[in-house]
């Protein structure tokens, strides 16, 4: 017997073996990567006898390992192939160059990450911006420019797509995208083809166009409270750094927290009133040793970097053709004309011919109130 | 030539000389401090001759010392040995006994204590608590229930009697003073004669009675803004460590930070907003690695202390008479019912009875809605 699944095995890049071996009964991404340090790839496992797979998994394992996929599995095998094939979407494995580094010598590492929009970020300078789901308004507007700041310096910011913090910070982090800056990674704690919260399916299309999805999720797991916590690991081990914006104590940030100072990846916290308790998470952390800031800039100088050398502002110098940076600067939600100039260093009479023009163009429309919302 | 000033060589505990030393002009605290290592007391020093004195100090200041004092420097004398003799009042040289031995060990102690009130406080554990005058209105209350708490739990506050949150930690401090718990010591910047700001002649008042007013000033020194600084060191000096409470970048409070630090306290700062100025001398505080707190516990807990092992809380458990009790509870200021049954741990109900009892004892008075007030 072989570890041949028929048509499958020519799948690209053997990746239909890994889609087996991860549905494996018995077998998690411990087991999994004790399996591949000994064999190899996927298909080597699965060509391998009984007596060598005893020598590092029980009997019942080795029987399941080599026994042929039923017919749910492969079903699920050709529809994630089907799934991969599709434009914008692909499965990395261990085994896979394109596998982001940072995320490789945690613990930990997921056997595979289903990505669905630019892989690219995956491998670019990260911090995680995480917090409660039930911010307050404060909370909300500091992780927006926590997050536009930090991307328009070129970090791309990780989060996960939860309400509250995760939100405001995938929005900020969003907002220079375009300009070849940082963007933002979700990391979801539910299979890469499903949306969870539903509220968030919008932003979530933005992601997947202009940032990036990922999940260690087989497609169509279900939200699983049980997940999250686990997929914290992956936010803070795509990162260089988290910072916690807002968070109750023995909340669902602290957990992120703790992976990351147990990756040596550093822990930022913003303080806050002492009778918050949306703060109480915190100033926890400040005591255990977290960096206190106040400002994004703070953490750009703990990596050596100035505000003033980031690519936003060096876009907003004249780098990119004044038009499209004014679109980059209005970002993904509609914004009115004074912020729009705050942001773009005009006064509000010196954008109004610009922005006739691209309203012409089709490119962007006026709503009442001198707001404007891009086209896309 | 000796160094005899006639009669006044006969005061107290050769008072005098010290009083003459300080005011011998070119002699500063450290040539002071000089001298005295070398020739013992003051009145050694003006019984030396010019080539002993020439060892340490320039001619001229020799000749000074060794001039007879002129008659504003007698007069001064004599005002203020006068002022020493008064009840409550005493003066303590380096020499003294009673000089407080935390004070004695910073680089730069001084010569002679002005001290108005209870001098035993000078030697019990304490803690300052400073912060800014023109502090927020949540600022203040942190200030009055962090100073009462750990006044409750045997810690003499110190802090500098200016308007804001000063005035807020003596108030909170004095709350529990008769309870035998910690009371408060106010560090001047003015002669211990003068009130400065005058809106705090009541405070002044009561913390002469139930706690204890500093200086290093002569008598009749009037506020000049050179000498706050200065005295910061004294605030830290007396103190094991310095809480700041709200302090904006930049600020006096950041000296008396900085001073305890190099003296060897700890730094303790409450967290805030980052949008709040007052917060930004406690972040930057904290940032260089001040304690952060959020209650008065993690004070109590750095030293090894439990909140419910302190004395105001013994106290209030019956190790003093109820009516006592319920005096001191009420404090300085006037209280309403309700916050005095929330200290009373007892409903407003059964507080009534023992309130008549002392409103007719003549021991306090009640005012309308329910507000009483003690008479001293």
């Amino acid at each position: 017997m072989t570890g041949s699944i028929g048509p499958l095995a020519a799948g690209p890049d053997q990746l239909a073996h890994w889609l087996r071996l991860e549905r494996v009964r018995g077998v998690g991404p411990e087991t999994a990567r004790k399996l591949l340090r000994r064999f190899g790839l996927p298909a080597n496992i699965f060509a391998a006898d009984v007596p060598a797979l005893r020598e590092l998994v029980s009997d019942r394992i080795a029987q399941a390992l080599l026994a042929p996929p039923d017919a749910a599995a492969l079903a699920q095998v050709e529809k994630t192939l089907q799934w991969a094939g599709e434009p914008g979407n692909r499965i990395l494995t261990l085994a896979d160059a394109d596998y982001p580094a940072d995320l490789l010598h945690i613990a930990d590492p997921p056997l595979l990450l289903y990505v669905k929009g630019r892989i690219e970020l995956l491998s670019r300078q990260s911090l995680a911006v995480v917090g409660s789901r039930n911010a307050t308004a404060q909370g909300l507007v500091n992780a927006e420019k926590f997050s536009e700041t930090l991307s328009a310096a070129g970090w791309t910011i990780v989060s996960g797509l939860a309400l509250g913090i995760d939100t405001a910070a995938h929005q900020g982090a969003l907002r220079y995208a375009e300009l070849a800056c940082g963007s933002t990674i979700a990391v979801i704690g539910t299979g890469a083809d499903i949306v969870y919260p539903a509220r968030n399916r919008t932003l979530a299309h933005l992601i997947a166009q202009a940032g990036c999805i990922v999940s260690e999720y087989p497609l169509g797991t279900a939200a699983l409270s049980g997940n999250f916590p686990r997929r914290n690991r992956i936010i803070s081990g795509l990162s260089r750094g988290v910072l916690v914006i807002e968070a109750a104590a023995e909340s669902g940030s602290l957990i992120t927290a703790r992976m990351a100072a147990e990756q040596g990846r550093d822990v930022f916290a913003i303080p806050g009133s002492i009778h918050s308790p949306l703060s109480k998470g915190c100033h926890q952390l400040i005591k255990q040793g977290a960096k206190l800031v106040e400002a994004a800039q703070d953490i750009l100088e703990e990596y050596g970097q100035q505000l003033e050398q980031t690519p936003a502002a060096a876009a907003r110098a004249g780098g990119l053709p004044q038009q499209d940076t004014l679109l980059a600067l209005i970002g993904f939600d509609p914004v009115d004309i004074d912020t729009l100039a705050l942001r773009a260093g005009q006064d509000s009479a010196s954008l109004h011919a610009q922005l006739l023009t691209l309203e012409l163009q089709g490119r962007l429309e006026r709503l009442p109130g001198e707001i404007y919302r891009r086209l896309h």
